[in-house]
């Protein structure tokens, strides 16, 4: 199996000394998965959708079955000159596009954005997780919510505050790991059959 | 630093349990260093000339340092219909195009193909990874030579032999790793300094 990860620096394992983040934990062990991790530091979900389906696209083969995961709402919750990034209508339009688009290529499923440590980009990310939830539901797009986990841990915010202010170590993506890998849409999704 | 990894299924390090490669255990416990691993399966270097500049740019930044590292010739060297997929010749040129494009952009640096179990891809492999190393070599790209290591030890084949015939598991893998980590080119490579 071909698993395809799109987002943001999460999805790359921004700080993780181990250079897995969530994703490559996720699946450890199941040597029978090869990892595309595409994700990208600082990239917006405007910048993600102009991009996401030329690179799936040259990852896709017909002989293997694919999935394709999705995670981001964080770079869109910064703010610039007062305003987010990305509103957040325009992410969730840049969302629907994206997962209706790439469920025509593979089975597809959304991780939630995980919490940071800066109080206002982390109270946008948190409203943002709720409408992608919803908007999932609606789309019928299985939905892994981490963020309240991550938040009520702890550890994940305090590594990150103890390294950049955004990105834990070792142990917080351990933790969302741990989260998505122990939920049954992702044991579903990761399951071989197609 | 964000370091980014372009080249065929070794790359992305197919059949690690651990989902890292030797790209990612090159760099254990380096969390200042971000891995874009743009590797993709069964790819030839015609797919991978057509491709790799796009999806470099869009990972590039000015406001932090970046490398690009290159490794591939193993799939050029597999048959088809009794030639090679990609002739010698090709590979080169396919070569020069890319480091020669690539250096522009951010330090390059090339790892030579490790070998495979196929005993004719394998001496096509060794015969490539020569030419390779003489073509870096005049380009003044720092080149890592693995494979009569790799061949002479003997795990990385038993491993892939035990596997799927191509790929090994953690403990080739981390063979792989060490030999380039342990090169005075790929701790100059991954210095900070610009």
């Amino acid at each position: 199996m071909r698993l395809i990860a799109f987002g943001e620096s999460f999805v790359v394992g921004a700080g993780d000394p181990d250079h897995l983040g969530w994703v490559g934990r996720a699946i450890a062990g199941r040597r029978e998965i090869s990892l595309y991790n595409m994700g990208i530091r600082r990239e917006a979900s405007d910048q993600l959708l102009a991009r996401w389906e030329a690179e799936a696209r040259l990852r896709l083969v017909d002989y293997e079955p694919m999935r394709i995961v999705f995670s981001f709402g964080c770079n869109d919750s910064h703010l610039v000159d007062g305003a987010p990034r990305v509103a957040v209508a325009q992410t969730l339009k840049n969302a629907r596009a994206m997962l209706t688009a790439a469920r025509a290529l593979a089975p597809v499923l959304m991780v939630g954005p995980p919490p940071v440590v800066d109080p206002g980009v982390c109270a946008r990310a948190e409203a943002l997780n709720a409408a992608l939830l919803a908007l999932c539901a609606r789309l019928q797009v299985p939905f892994i919510d981490v963020f309240q986990p991550l938040m009520a841990g702890g550890l994940w915010q305090a590594e990150a505050a103890a390294w950049d202010g955004a990105h834990p170590g070792a142990a917080g993506y351990q933790q969302m790991a741990d989260l998505v890998g122990a939920h049954p849409a992702w044991r579903r999704f990761t399951q071989a059959a197609e």
